[in-house]
């Protein structure tokens, strides 16, 4: 069987994710640099792995699949038996579906608007606009309200276990913890003490370390 | 076994997913109606059933479920020797989870923001902002044009039997369809066919007869 490759960038939220599932999963994987600054994805070749122009995509033998959050639920499906679990079963399969929508639906609207103007645009420099700054700030506070309210029942957001719907967050939580956004964690301990158990997670090192190459 | 109860608004296009999926699945439920024209759903009791505020969830016993797609995800899942399957496996499941998320994360941003637009706003008597629709009329129309290419190759979006990626289109491509963004559907061939093929679904005329009560 070919070997499994991702390609991607490594400033990339959506990348981090997948590389990060690879790791959990303990999975040998080869790692694609797609030069986003010079706009790679945005034309051929890529377009035929991802005609939405975005990283990443994972690619192994036939198989070509983007969109990083169908990436790693396909990875802990297929590989179920491997390294970390991911996913639960019987009562707490519901809870995981609504936590990985909740991810998606509340949580990454206004976390990915905050990195983008709080980590990449003065990375970039690029000049902020402190009113969508504020605006997504105050939409993030309400989000970590309803998961402060979670965590104090359960450890983790679908169980007591980690599972995709806390891996997907690590990414764009993980920026914004240099930015001031970190405050909207710190102020609520549940949600504080998730943080730092998922930033530790041994694979989260692993992906960051790819990027810290 | 408690009945199933859907608490959700006949305008919503999430209430609208999850009755068309219990349809599909020839569930019996009962429909509880949320009055959101005086904020019903932002208020307690509705919040201790969703602390997001908003519709539709799902109550059947103890279990109470919200965020439209986790819904349906779970039904396909636990009532998946009934009705229609929804779902595919094998080779086309990376289809399915990689579709799924092409609606959330790609087609419904720009689709919602011109239902809001060009259908609800109308409707409820407030001005159209017409910057926001040609932004989104473009964005579409990109989305659109991917589809297009698809469904030259598969029936439908993940495989060539109707899934539950198809269906969470349904909502916002039928409010759309009495709207000038009917345009971008009918230029584009195989997406024209695919949206006459899944608005004649039984299931959805049944949603739809909810609605219109």
């Amino acid at each position: 069987m070919a070997a499994m490759k991702v390609h991607g960038g490594v400033l990339s939220t959506a990348t981090m994710r997948v590389l990060t599932c690879l790791h959990e999963k303990e999975l040998e994987f080869q790692f694609v640099n797609v030069d986003m600054s010079t706009g790679e994805h945005k034309r051929e070749p890529f377009l035929s792995l991802n005609p939405f122009g975005q990283v990443p995509v994972f690619e192994h033998g036939d198989l070509k699949l983007f969109e990083s959050r169908a990436i790693t639920k396909y990875i802990a499906h297929e590989y179920a038996d491997k390294g970390t679990q991911l996913t639960c079963q019987g009562k707490a399969l519901p809870m995981l579906l609504q936590w990985m929508v909740v991810e998606e639906q509340q949580f990454e609207p206004a976390a990915s608007k905050l990195v983008w103007e709080l980590v990449l645009k003065p990375f970039l420099g690029i000049p902020v606009e402190e009113a969508v700054v504020e605006e997504n700030k105050d939409k993030l506070a309400k989000v970590l309200d309803v998961y402060e309210s979670r965590l104090v029942q359960s450890k983790y957001l679908a169980c007591d276990c980690f599972t995709l719907a806390d891996m997907h967050h690590l990414p764009c939580i993980d920026y914004l913890m240099g930015s001031e956004a970190k405050a909207l964690f710190d102020s609520r301990p549940h949600v504080s003490a998730w943080v730092e158990d998922i930033r530790a997670r041994p694979a989260w090192a692993k992906a960051l370390a790819i990027r810290n190459k």
